[in-house]
């Protein structure tokens, strides 16, 4: 057999051992000055939510339960730090959290950056708020499409008081010319709603809503093969929020809704977006007060390894 | 979009604040005086469970967790609040606790005042035992049909010293007349016995048993089909017992049993309910201080609320 | 034996039976109706904390655990319940949390009018930057005295972008003559700095600062006597931050600091404030993800009567 | 240095290994046969508690944790398995948990076999109830004197339909005979009251009531030793409670009071207990669902080793 | 309806009495003297983990949890216990933990006398690493087959020093000629890997690897009919990791990996096993430590009884 | 106000942000390039334990919650990172984590680097085996004074097989020459033990043992007032077991012992250490799997700040 173990790469050492980078790959503050290919980012705020808090605590323990991740995705071979360079560049994080508009206008600033860099950012929440200001930040040269994976549409408005809560960011985002509805997907929907008109945006709008029932009734497959072709070519954008897979699977989270998605759909879905021209992604809204064993940062770890796997085209080196 | 928010609804206010009543419905404990269609009725009483303890604990977390449930189910466009008036008329609670068949008869006493008014009831737990004396409560016109969901046929007999536990109401509701055995389907049934005859009244009297291995061949939708088709037009009874869920669904409870149901089949089978003409429900076995995350008592709030929806025939307005 | 038990009371019914208010006190939103000499108030926010959020948990369960509170004080006899009229007079909730100001300002004219109607608030937080609003609601006529149990002296400045975090209400409450700093005293301070001159405002205003080592050397006695005697016979407010209690006492905070008071030092401490003209006061920083067992919730809730017992005096009818 | 392993004494295996009996001691079922000196007896029955049930499992975990005691006390030098045959004698379970007043009768006749066969009881509740049947069982020949420490008196009277529940026993044992309340002392007590005579009859019977602000007044020294003199060379038994400790130490049970014992009290208190002529003893209301990290079962398991080096009067061998 | 409680049997007692055997059943440490057809034998040992320890707590936990098995499989009608003697034979507990290899040779010795006793062994591990010992011990006639449901191959080489860790033994013992590759079907495999070639020797050697997802794809029943022919009718061993299952099936274990087995898939493969001439199996890595309510113990415990009743070929007396 | 905030220094930013280094300082693992005054090591190792494990997460889940500690001690004033340069340099980790000897071997090689780069090590475990590498690389000019708080003397002798396990390291610590025993203290022993000679070694040696109820009568300062006249002005390690504390205290550790030390009296103790010649020091055998809140964790980081203020002599710059 081969002798694969390289003690010098933190990757192969101890997994309890070290800083908890994001899967043990280097940390490069200092980004601008040798940008890796894709960067890993936290952004440690959950300003936007609106019932229970603690996304800001994601992005440490996300680091700390993806030690547990290694190089190869067994599934389709894919290895992602073998097929682009992926560094750990950092938190996104605020410096005025009491004001919403303000903390999001710091964290657009740190993506610009980053897209400045030529850098493919794979993000960390956080709550689903701030995938706003990274949108803001990347879709600078036009809209993007979106497979959007959660259980709420997110294409709220208005609630208490605020226009920019996690609730909402998709809305605005379609307003602001960020995301071309005709190329958004969203999976995974369900739960109770305050009104019928809810999420009568997404509808409208022209967004391809898949709740779960549908998920359960065609299968995995069959809906992310219609999500791929709809995006079809176009740069696109991935936002995976935590609380799309059933609490069982996800109970480290704010506004968990009963009967969602396994991690095996998860995962299957994900995987087959590396078809897709991924210009970023983000895996949001774990909040490890409410995590029981770790399981909640380990699944989100894991969707980020897969995000990774896609984002490289699933390309084995 | 239509602006939804109503601030004197204390339902539509951040989920955080204010009383826990069941879907922050007005708490009406004097029911009598203005009697609502259906009643949110806790029994905070456990006094008849064999193994673990708890489900005394149930209504108050339940409650709590119920919260986050929204107005209107958008799987079916249900909207059990607008179809009917529903409010938390408090607890059946019980003043001798150390009794258990002194304990059935305050319990039944509070239903009949509850069934004297008008009120269908729709109960969460205490443990398997408080449905005996909601039914000799409800069931004074004939016996009625009864869908039950649940790990655990509780049609047992004597054991550890009496028949009223929580793992016989059902055997003897039949010999009181209360249900009609040809008209009762019993889905999710599993793990061990102590005896091949353990559940044998089940069997003997008629009654449908659809073991988990059936659910998982057949899949849920053809089992409640035939299960729907079974009680007909009768009047029915649901009684969902959260341990029919698998324990990674529903940890919190006091017999566990592996291999059980996902959110999603009890969903789905809940929802086709609203075919029948139920005349009362109930949720039960919830233990709180066996909970991980607050997931079971969340399912159980879920499971509630798709319950209304089925006793309002699925109805949106 | 005297027969106590009247289950009309909620009090004396089954700990774990009924809806959770504050010590099972009747629930009186209308307030204004019909106002009680003490209200009993939940502040379900915590928009100011600068590290782990959760406070706007707090109410619901600090008066979930509320329910093993009875109605008289063993230690000394006092009976509030029958020494004053007391009710749960509800949340003063926000409608506009994602902005501290706002949130301030809605907390504020809750207060205003729990002041108007002439009851004497109790409450219970939520973070600590809520007692700002509560004294700009009840030192209308003059600045107070306090005594202010706490890790932290939260006399900082501007952090985070903002003045009014909850570590800076008390600079701001004395800068707007709201608290009359001679009058003022500080006990369980302790922990780290981010510089010397951190609290200085604290020594520099005048409070008299009595640091968790001082409070040791001399006992707890010594030194809320000497602070009564600060306080004298200005109408005072009392402030109780959960976190002036060792984390082994109180793990469910949000900035804990190692050690600190134990529970039998605080409700001493407290005790001895029935001498004092108490107008109002807060138990505040009780964050649930964080608490284990339910014990940094009871420790509150019992906070919460012993106040109860000094706002009246420890009079025991 | 002495070779003191011996591996074929499953008290010096590794700590995790084997059964878990008490103090990894030999499990004798049939005591009959050949008594021990003092015989290890679990009660797992909590059909008396009022409030959050758990009890039930106090033996099988405080076994589990006793794993971790050794054989010598290293602040006295007391070797109590040296001192006297100690065996574990398994568990007095109830057939007919259902039925308070029978279930006691089943306890009371394990008990009076014990005595029967002049073995000295130390029992692992359980709830306080249990220590009803055992004074019955083993106080026929007249009344003992008893060091009780405890946060409640446990002298109440009918509660919730019942004479015989967890907060009642002392005054039934008084009432029939079993205790000489004027060498009886009540060590611990605080917390609050339903009303002010609600211990009435500790003082009127003339126990020796000690709350917890004597203890911390005096000091545990002072009160153990008046404690010792009053119960003197009376035949006697010791019940600790462990919600005589404070929360932080035992948040694993159905009734903590704020402000209790530390364990250093608690254990230099029953220390000073080898003077006395003991003739049972017990340690009741572990609740492990309640536990936090195993530690209260580890006190309760640290308890009873004290209480057993209390009863062998201490001695080294 | 039949009596069937014979309170003689402790597995008819409420299930929280009692030592914590494994399923209730008789412990017997001399098994040479009497030996059962199966012997039931923990092995508390993980001092071969390469991440996250803990197993040497599990065999503890999984007897207690037991405690919840009664005695008739109802999916099948098995009744192991009256197909065969089975007994708790207790812990092949180590002396010398801190050296892997003297260790596993202590293990060796225990099921040495196991087998020369006749006994077939049903092991609660501890780590993986400990199949190896055990396949010493029971193959010395000639190569077994195997049915190894896992998350992992374990047919790693060096890693960390060692060739002997919980990541190997399957190499090691296809070198030995314990197992014949060709009769080697590993299912459930998933997650990352180091390096491609991490498990090449599994498919290098003959083993027929089935990933998770092609248990997806084919369905369970499919895969393990397939298993079953492929193993046929040599002799075989069984070793069931626990992470095989999903973390929300099973949190408490060393090397989670997402999208795992549920529970039902798990049971059914293993009822399917009853065909084969199973000469020994295993159930590993729990690890209490990290488990959430107890579910990793109580699913590892059903797994034992699922082994137990295709040990016994499925009959049901 | 002075301002004091510093965004480009990470310990002024929210404590929830970047990587988790000790007190967010530095991280240097080339520490021989510009080595530090004190280097902050981790050593996440737990080969040696003799019961639960888990010390090898210790260094991860310690430096995660250091970041709730600032830069001034408020109790001294003491601030150690200006008195002296101080960094982050990274784990001692160990390739061959099966052999004890081997392990330790490893470590001790890596603090040979430390000790030869001038630097002053603060380590944090690990379990209490460590010690003794440590001292082998940085005590080999001469034997050193010890002032060691902890439950349990740790020098025992063979056990389970081995000389090196973690409770053996200062027996041979002294029959190597590394410590002067007549300078050696000490502090907080209590428990039981399996033979009066247990820890007879100590005792024959001419350490000054101090048993828990020691320091209970005498009181923490007198009793590390002798300590430090023991010591005097040799040069000389400190090692802290956090077991020395209560469970309440420190439930995350793997031999917990009751009746510990309060969090008061550690620091008390700890800040009189500043007038020693401190040439290392370690807190050892925080466990986080067993740990409830973070409470050990922070407790353990709290008095690693209180070990830097004493190496830097509590000097405020």
């Amino acid at each position: 057999m081969t002798e694969f173990l390289d003690y010098s790469d933190p990757q192969q050492r101890p997994r309890f051992t070290g800083l908890a980078t994001f899967f043990r790959l280097p940390y490069v503050e200092d980004f601008e000055a040798s940008p890796p290919d894709i960067g890993l980012i936290g952004v440690p705020y959950d300003g936007g939510v609106t019932n229970r808090p603690g996304p800001r605590h994601g992005p440490r323990e996300v680091r700390n339960q993806s030690s547990l991740i290694r190089r190869v995705n067994q599934a389709t071979g894919a290895a992602p730090f073998a097929a682009a360079t992926v560094s750990d560049i950092g938190d996104a994080w605020v410096k005025r959290p009491f004001d919403l508009t303000a903390a999001h206008a710091e964290i657009e600033d740190f993506y610009a950056r980053v897209h400045a860099a030529g850098i493919r950012p794979l993000t960390c929440g956080g709550d689903h708020s701030v995938t706003l200001p990274i949108l803001r930040a990347i879709a600078k040269d036009g809209p993007l499409g979106m497979i959007h994976i959660d259980a709420h549409c997110d294409t709220g408005d208005d609630y208490l008081g605020s226009r920019f809560h996690h609730g909402a960011p998709f809305k605005i985002a379609v307003d602001e010319g960020l995301l071309d509805p005709a190329k958004v997907v969203q999976i995974g929907i369900r739960g109770t709603l305050f009104a019928p008109e809810m999420w009568a945006f997404s509808y409208a709008s022209g967004m391809r809503v898949m709740k779960i029932e549908e998920v359960e009734e065609r299968g995995w497959r069959a809906c992310i093969e219609e999500a791929v072709g709809i995006v079809g070519s176009a740069p696109a954008y991935v936002s995976f929020d935590i609380d799309s897979l059933d609490p069982a699977f996800a109970p480290g989270t704010g506004t968990p809704e009963a009967g969602g998605l396994t991690m095996r759909e998860a995962q299957g879905m994900v995987r087959a977006l590396a078809a897709l021209d991924i210009r970023g992604a983000d895996m949001v809204e774990v909040s490890p007060p409410y995590d029981v064993g770790g399981i909640t940062a380990l699944n989100g770890a894991t969707i980020m390894f897969e995000l990774l796997c896609a984002m490289t085209g699933g390309r084995s080196a």
